[in-house]
């Protein structure tokens, strides 16, 4: 199990946003489908062991479950289109419960901190990928491990208090996209714990 | 100096395409944008070592020089949009010649084996970035470096003969996409001659 949780800072957290502009309108909203590509497509397979949740504003939390998810296309504009569906759905839901808009995409008012509670149930241990941190590839993983990440800015003062716990990991000497983190962890675990070609 | 080149096997060659449909009638030219995209995206700055050149249909050849770069964005929507001048400007092409269409963007009405020639001529080493071959991980690099890879399609027959005597590399046990592999090739390249924080 991978858990990737990508902070969208002003992502937009309702539906009426254009699929002609995503970084527009939208929020920046292209840099989260970029990381929904990179946490779980292979070619021609899903990473079907990975999940990702999205926290738009700290108010609306998008979790895709890769054994479940039906109908993801690899290109920005279509995964926009499934958010925007999880977005509108968001209209039904009551309290902070939960609930599954299209298949393995699913929809709650949830902010950060319990996000971080949830993921920290679920795997042995969670990372903040953070350029300060030492070397991903010199580091001790489990296989059973989450990472957090930022989109294009960085991590506020709150969220850094919030996570001051969590141990920090970096990937190399260039400060990279969100999107490109991922690729770089999968990498590592596949090299690590799946040896074996599919 | 990093090269990478892509084979887009279905790609259009002509701008009639629509930014609403890359995966659909542009032939998977989303692919091809989000190459682009592993190719230069930093964090807040570009590539500029870098070159990236789209084969298209082995009659076309977009060529994107990182140094030379301006308006390039992340999304695959914009990107693509720069493509699609690209493309444009292609009927004032005479003969093989190759032309500007904006700036660090060319495009010449040329196939794989001129892009190789070419490529073969600038860096010290080329590879095929191929499944079948030894691990990049553990592989001898060199600073100058070219790499060619696939879109979603197998390489053909045809490429695989015209490139025999390219030395494979493969990336890890699972098939990935081509954009995946150009970020994780670009972390080791980062990893082995670029350790100081930029």
């Amino acid at each position: 199990m991978r858990i990737f949780l990508v902070l969208g800072h002003r992502a937009a957290t309702g539906p009426d946003f254009s699929l002609n502009d995503l970084p527009g309108s939208a929020g920046r909203l292209d840099i989260l489908c970029r990381c929904v590509n990179s946490s779980f497509f292979l070619s021609h397979d899903l990473r079907r062991d990975t999940e990702l949740y999205l926290v738009l504003q700290d108010r609306v939390t998008v979790r895709f479950v890769g054994s479940g998810l039906r109908h993801l296309n690899p290109d920005e504009r279509s995964t926009a289109a499934l958010i925007q569906r999880a977005l509108t759905a968001k209209g039904r839901l009551r309290g902070d419960e939960e609930l599954e808009s299209t298949p393995g995409i699913f929809v709650a008012r949830r902010g950060l901190r319990k996000a971080l509670e949830e993921i920290q149930s679920r795997v042995e241990r969670l990372f903040l990928l953070h350029e300060e941190g030492p070397s991903l590839h010199e580091a001790e993983l489990v296989p059973d491990i989450g990472f957090i990440l930022s989109d294009h800015l960085e991590f506020s003062p709150w969220e850094l208090e919030l996570m001051r716990d969590l141990p920090r990991l970096s990937l190399g000497p260039k400060s990279l996209h969100a999107d490109h983190c991922i690729i770089i962890a999968h990498n590592e675990l596949d090299l690590r714990y799946d040896p074996e070609p599919c």
